[in-house]
């Protein structure tokens, strides 16, 4: 197909195409005359997988290359593939971590919490990772502000959160080649955050119904 | 004890202060000359559900003080009062909702899910919701892109949300006065956001390496 069909086809504008094209995130297609190129399937899968590093993820061209580049290259391990792309991927909401003595402190507790959920803990991996930074700064933000922030208190999120991989991870494996997983991935685990949290407020005013009106159903 | 004082106490400044007395969201102190006023602890407690208000929940100003009158009013139930602050909580990654077909059938879907779990379910009051209309609206996504999203996928979400509220809960019962609850329910609800998102990445990366390096733990 031609530039304005494979727009067409994939919903991305020949604007953006062109641009992928420029920043290498898109295989040159095949050329057929001095100013036509013939595109393929192949350019169709690798659309939704820029789209989703670089719309859903908000990753960096660059970053997004380095995942690309993982994600082809048949020498590393799948996880390793699949991780490249979600290690990569940022938070939207990342806490500003500190250097300060709170800070330490939630990074000894979110230790301890890893070492009960009985996840592999590579420290060094660990403090390269966003979700771990994260992680760290918002239970030392939790306790600066006074609030209970534990490994009593983190255990039940990690324990949910592990129920939770496993799901996600089985609609992943639904997808038939590596690449195509990883860009399932990385769209599941941003496109999922909304729903959770959403779901997460409306269960607390279900709960706080149930406890606080009398129990049951509405009339 | 004197403005300044209050300051410090609460870590709030005093131009912040100043503004909270202005704006009705603190109540006046005893006043014990023309430029002097004496603040006591429960203008303490206030500035901590201001905060918590404003600061966190990120609510505008004429929310946060119709949030604090509900909390005042003993005529009100528990439910309604803690309902009023949770559900006025907007949420930062809102996607805007649309008026199209996929909409309408992410609605379906979304309400179908709460009969499943045994959710209340006013439609009048979910309408005015945030959590809904983001559910609603991130649903509709997910179907646009290709992604599946039908109440299969959204059950194991719903139920550990479920489980997590009861936790939630349990933590703000803890506190001993239904402002200090509400105070709570508000921080804590925003504050264990991140938390639970990063757990969740932390442990995709978990179950990948569990399912593509062999299972067991590092060596």
């Amino acid at each position: 197909m031609r530039l304005a069909e494979l727009s067409e086809h994939s919903g991305v504008s020949t604007a953006t195409i062109k641009y992928y094209l420029r920043e290498g995130l898109l295989q040159p297609g095949r050329r057929i005359s001095a100013t036509q190129a013939e595109y393929g399937d192949e350019h169709l899968r690798r659309l939704r997988l820029v789209r989703a590093l670089i719309q859903l993820g908000k990753m960096p061209v660059a970053t997004a290359r380095e995942v690309i580049a993982a994600a082809e290259d048949d020498s590393l391990g799948h996880h390793r593939r699949l991780g490249a792309a979600t290690q990569a991927l940022s938070q939207g909401r990342e806490v500003p971590a500190d250097d300060d003595p709170a800070t330490e402190a939630a990074g000894r507790t979110v230790n301890a919490l890893l070492e009960h959920l009985g996840w592999r803990h590579d420290q060094e991996v660990a403090e390269h990772s966003p979700a771990y930074r994260t992680l760290v700064a918002s239970v030392a933000a939790l306790r600066r502000l006074g609030y209970p922030c534990g490994v009593a208190q983190l255990l039940p999120y990690g324990r949910l959160a592990a129920e939770l991989a496993v799901t996600d991870l089985d609609l992943v494996e639904e997808e038939p080649t590596p690449t195509a997983q990883i860009e399932a991935a990385v769209a599941l685990t941003v496109l999922y955050e909304p729903v959770l949290l959403s779901l997460r407020r409306m269960a607390h005013s279900e709960e706080s119904a149930r406890r606080f009106t009398g129990g049951g159903k509405p009339a």
